[in-house]
């Protein structure tokens, strides 16, 4: 479902104020996502100049049709191709001369050391004048609140990646390898209408359940298994992601408590999920139920992550870092609240719902039974 | 398939001795796939420090198991996790200032300007003399020739994803969706054993496949199209990429003719390919043949890109640009070769097959009928 227009002008809009605000003339924007808010187009490369005037989406040939399909019928936005034989940094800093563009945003997070050095150089070569000014999150911190629009993507999103859940589930069975159950939840989430699998699905059964980023082996899934299954699909470049432990057969008593526990943890954690509220808040009411288990050394990563464009994005739900304090959370954010149990050798248990802030609390997007 | 030890050992000499080239004393590796080069680890975060005496590898708890397995046995490697709260750049300066290494490479094609200028900032107050160097494509440099180990998984991989191709492009059908064929080519990859497709399948009909990154879509195939099918999968993290172009029922002559001239461009192609011959004789040689056939115009990509840990990576097989000159072609290279077509509104063509260089010529480690 391509963009509507209006949105794509309400963000130019918003953006411009930003950039303003970070004190640069034309924010050269790189991140991959950052261009897709941008323009709506998914593409592997591409670069775009947003200024106050104006916004240059810059691409290769292999784009061009996508790319002027974005800018058909908005006045104050251009396409330009990189011509053959020159580089996409050199595009841009021709067009920046060209404008006479003073002071140069260029995203610090991602822009490399490599093409912020070259950028220097040229610009002192051929525009006099004009520096490069490092910017921190611009088009992120747009990004974090999400709009109607996006909001309705990322619902769609969870609940189709649910349906597939709640089709697939039921046939983490004995006997079948966890490759085998991947591949056929991947083919699930395809056939769902989603773009692509949104990372290597999970499939972690048995002591393989102690690893939280062990991938979809060779192993047999075999009775009394906990068998966890993280899996995520993207929809017109929006991302919803999953995890449910299935019990293969009866699990022992102490599993039972582990998947006991992690609800609680979970349930604590999305209730503490309120505009104004810290996400460390969120992070430590799982932490605490967990705790109360005896289970709060088992318990090795974050809670959540944003979801939108980026399958992790911000607000980043963890312990607090003091030197990057994560601001508190706030209506049109959406991420994944995931706290887990893993113990070495023996097994592990995670559970993962999205929920998507209202000024009301959490509604959680997705909607698959646990256990 | 877990890589050798022995390989392990032996990237780490010779990395040893380019970091030293490199006038650093110690370099900060921070790329995800040079990360997989030095360890064998596929994660999703990580850094890693290559000093003369030794290589740390550095993660969190989600990759504490793996990590410790790959140093395992290797007395010169060790691992060091980020604590809890604190961040991957701490981590690695606290390393650096422990160790009181002075001159750190750090990878200026990845790194981005956010860390540099953390670390310069951290390393100011707290390891006096200490000071960044930028590196370039140190640990690349290696990785361009693949050894003995890598260049079976690429034949592997491109055997593996031929018998895929033979399977199922037959199957695209009048009457299917480019949808349904790219679901249906993902699951054969995974069920080939890849660990995961090497980016989201193309399945570009009708006038789609004048697009060169069209995707696949509900458009429903029809008799006469031409269907540009490029596929890829990894295999123990190495990439293989294939494209055929289907004719469904009976192709106008015209498509015929593209069909044609696009195989004979490919084929001298490769034939130019051998150790010595520069990049853009290969380009060069696809371009002469297209253009010889009054389809000079049609052609706007390069004609191939290397494989390896990354589906793009160095060679560029390309039109030569002066600024970025790329080194003569050798042995132990494998790049992709695939030439193309594309006209817009009517249709196109691509052909692209995986080739390694030997010391006698081009070996095509992909191997699917033309048509």
């Amino acid at each position: 479902m391509p963009i509507p227009a209006e949105r794509v002008v309400a963000r130019h809009l918003d953006l411009r104020r930003r950039v303003d605000a970070s004190g640069a003339d034309v924010l050269l924007v790189q991140h991959l996502p950052n261009l897709t808010y941008l323009s709506g187009v998914i593409a592997s490369a591409g670069l775009a100049l947003v200024a106050r005037d104006r916004v240059v989406l810059i691409g290769d040939s292999r784009y061009a049709v996508a790319l002027t399909k974005a800018a058909a019928g908005l006045p104050h936005v251009s396409v330009e191709l990189v011509p053959t034989g020159a580089s996409y940094d050199e595009t841009a800093a021709r067009l920046v001369a060209a404008a006479g563009w003073q002071r140069v945003g260029i995203e610090a997070a991602h822009a490399s050391v490599a093409r912020f050095r070259w950028l220097e150089r040229w610009m002192a070569d051929h525009a006099p004048g004009a520096s490069l000014v490092a910017t921190e999150g611009v088009v992120e911190d747009a990004r974090v609140l999400k709009d109607a629009w996006e909001l309705d993507r990322l619902r769609e999103a969870g609940g189709r990646l649910s349906e597939v859940g709640k089709c697939i589930l039921p046939r983490v069975l004995a006997g079948r390898t966890e490759r085998e159950v991947a591949i056929e939840l991947e083919s699930a989430i395809r056939a769902a209408g989603f773009d692509r699998v949104a990372f290597d699905t999970i499939v972690a059964s048995g002591p393989n359940a102690a690893l939280p980023h062990h991938r979809a082996g060779e192993r047999r899934i075999t009775a009394g298994d906990l068998v966890v299954v993280d899996f995520g699909g993207v929809l017109d470049g929006y991302a919803a992601d999953l995890t449910r432990t299935v019990e293969v057969g009866t699990a022992p008593a102490e599993h039972r408590r582990w998947i006991a526990a992690v609800a609680g943890a979970q349930a604590a954690a999305i209730d503490t999920a309120r505009p104004g509220a810290a996400p460390e808040a969120v992070d430590q009411a799982a932490r605490d139920v967990l705790a109360a288990h005896g289970l709060a050394e088992r318990f090795g990563h974050g809670t959540g992550h944003g979801l939108g464009l980026e399958v992790h994005e911000r607000p980043r739900i963890g312990q607090r870092r003091p030197a990057v304090p994560e601001p508190p959370l706030a209506a049109g954010m959406v991420f994944t609240v995931e706290p887990g149990v893993y113990v070495e050798g023996q097994g592990g248990v995670r559970l993962e719902d999205d929920v998507l802030l209202t000024g009301e609390g959490p509604e959680r997007i997705t909607n698959v039974p646990i256990g």
